[in-house]
């Protein structure tokens, strides 16, 4: 099986867990409705793929990733649903169909982010999970996502609009935005099989290189993509003036930016000196194609 | 001590905890300092206080309920940075200040609420409670929050404005949008000091009765009282065309119905047969005087 057909069949994995998982949580609700919504839209799931290929990476079985790649999946989703939001991105197209607001109404995608986050909380301590692995995932996922991660990362990528920032400034919104759930991914994934510093670490590195050429390669694409590939609506960074790569150093020296990252991310594995990492590092060099 | 001075003693060690806390994790943020900002305006801290008496009515040092207390004022406070925005209630005017949209703009008051929930999590998970403890106060508060109860009643709560409701359903919103969280206070203060179900059950029950009252006794407040006294805008529910009690059955027999879910939160707490709840019927004969 090449990477691209590993990760095909890990994303159905993932898909058919969440599909089971809404069934068996199905609420009588429009905020339900709204974020299952936004949930089965789809999208590439690089979340929670990357969540299994890290906990096999510690020699764990992919799928006890499920619960915890679901959490991050919904984590995600939230921000997706609020970024887009007319007080922030303002955003009418995400994954080829209307964004949440467009379709529910404001108020109402308001309260079905908020609402994902506590699901995500729920699906963690839901799963079979020891206690403490339940905490250390809870532990780094508040950690990761607030002003630490996640929501501060968003904010300082809408208060950069418009304005020329240095390169070292990008690079932080990107890994605040992006890095950092990317890094909850590979702890969560290793956490659930082991408490090995000397192994988490340098996955955890992987994982905030991996994010900043992720977050590279997705802006390079709003660039050279169309809106019918990307499935949400192109040229939107230039037209808001979005702080990216793209626009501090052009198309060319941005590729170059995104296999640099690419290689950090690849060089930080061979700490782990494991052959189950083999995976992790054809994933990185498989999602620098799309823009090669 | 009275109940009013021990309450007032109560809330000035939670407003300390409190700034200690904000200290101790402050961040070089527009979030932090919006959050922040919407933390420190205050309100009566019934939620800690509540959550320090539920600890000391199974035996516990209320002090040692200052973190879950922390945790459940700051869900509180993201719901009402959320509910305060123009998609939902649009309300200028909060606890005598500018709400946290006014004040910072709406793009960071729906990120600093979004931030508040995982500075929660971050509260539990960083508190000394034993593992198993931390992970049943995430799962409660996973389940009360979400489509469970509170961003849920929120939800309802928004879309009943203009209709006319049955006193049924009002009485589910009230339940949903503010008794659960009343629920979780008493939860998690009595999961502290000790995992007796037969304990916890009639504490929660009086949680979701004493909510029920609160709700009732606040939007009879809004029409008895003035701007000033509330340090929120007046007379708001009558112009949203809000489903309350007292829209469904006129101020007196609204105060009447207030009573009634005092009465029943305080004959829950005879269940318990502990001499140490006498401080939670205080409490709430003490809340329901507000409005008599």
């Amino acid at each position: 099986m090449d990477i691209g057909e590993l990760i095909t069949a890990k994303k159905a994995l993932f898909d058919e867990y969440l599909l089971a998982y809404l069934k068996s949580t199905w609420s009588d609700s429009g905020v339900f409705d709204a974020f299952s919504y936004s949930l089965k839209a789809g999208g590439k799931r690089i979340r929670p793929v990357l969540t299994m290929l890290a906990c096999e990476a510690t020699g764990g079985n992919g799928s006890d990733a499920l619960p915890a790649g679901l959490a991050i999946e919904m984590i995600h989703t939230f921000s997706l649903i609020h970024d887009d939001l007319p007080a922030l991105d303002n955003d009418d197209l995400r994954r080829g169909m209307p964004t949440c607001h467009k379709k529910f109404g404001e108020a109402t995608a308001i309260l079905a982010g908020d609402a994902l986050i506590f699901q995500s909380l729920s699906a963690i301590c839901s799963s079979d999970y020891p206690s403490e692995v339940k905490v250390d995932i809870c532990s780094a996922m508040a950690d990761i996502c607030g002003t630490g991660g996640l929501v501060q990362g968003e904010y300082e990528d809408v208060m950069a609009e418009g304005k020329d920032l240095p390169l070292v400034k990008i690079e932080e919104i990107y890994t605040k935005k992006t890095s950092r759930l990317f890094e909850l991914c590979m702890y969560s994934g290793a956490r659930i099989v082991c408490n090995d510093h000397a192994l988490i670490r340098p996955l955890v590195d992987f994982g905030r290189y991996l994010g900043q050429a992720f977050q590279a390669i997705d802006d390079i694409l709003d660039v050279t993509s169309n809106e019918e590939n990307l499935g949400k609506s192109a040229g939107k960074d230039l037209a808001q003036d979005k702080a990216t790569v793209v626009k501090a150093l052009g198309i060319d020296a941005a590729r170059e930016w995104a296999r640099n990252a690419t290689e950090r991310a690849v060089s930080t594995l061979e700490k782990v000196r494991d052959e189950r990492t083999g995976t992790l590092k054809e994933l990185a060099l498989w999602m620098l194609q799309r823009v090669m």
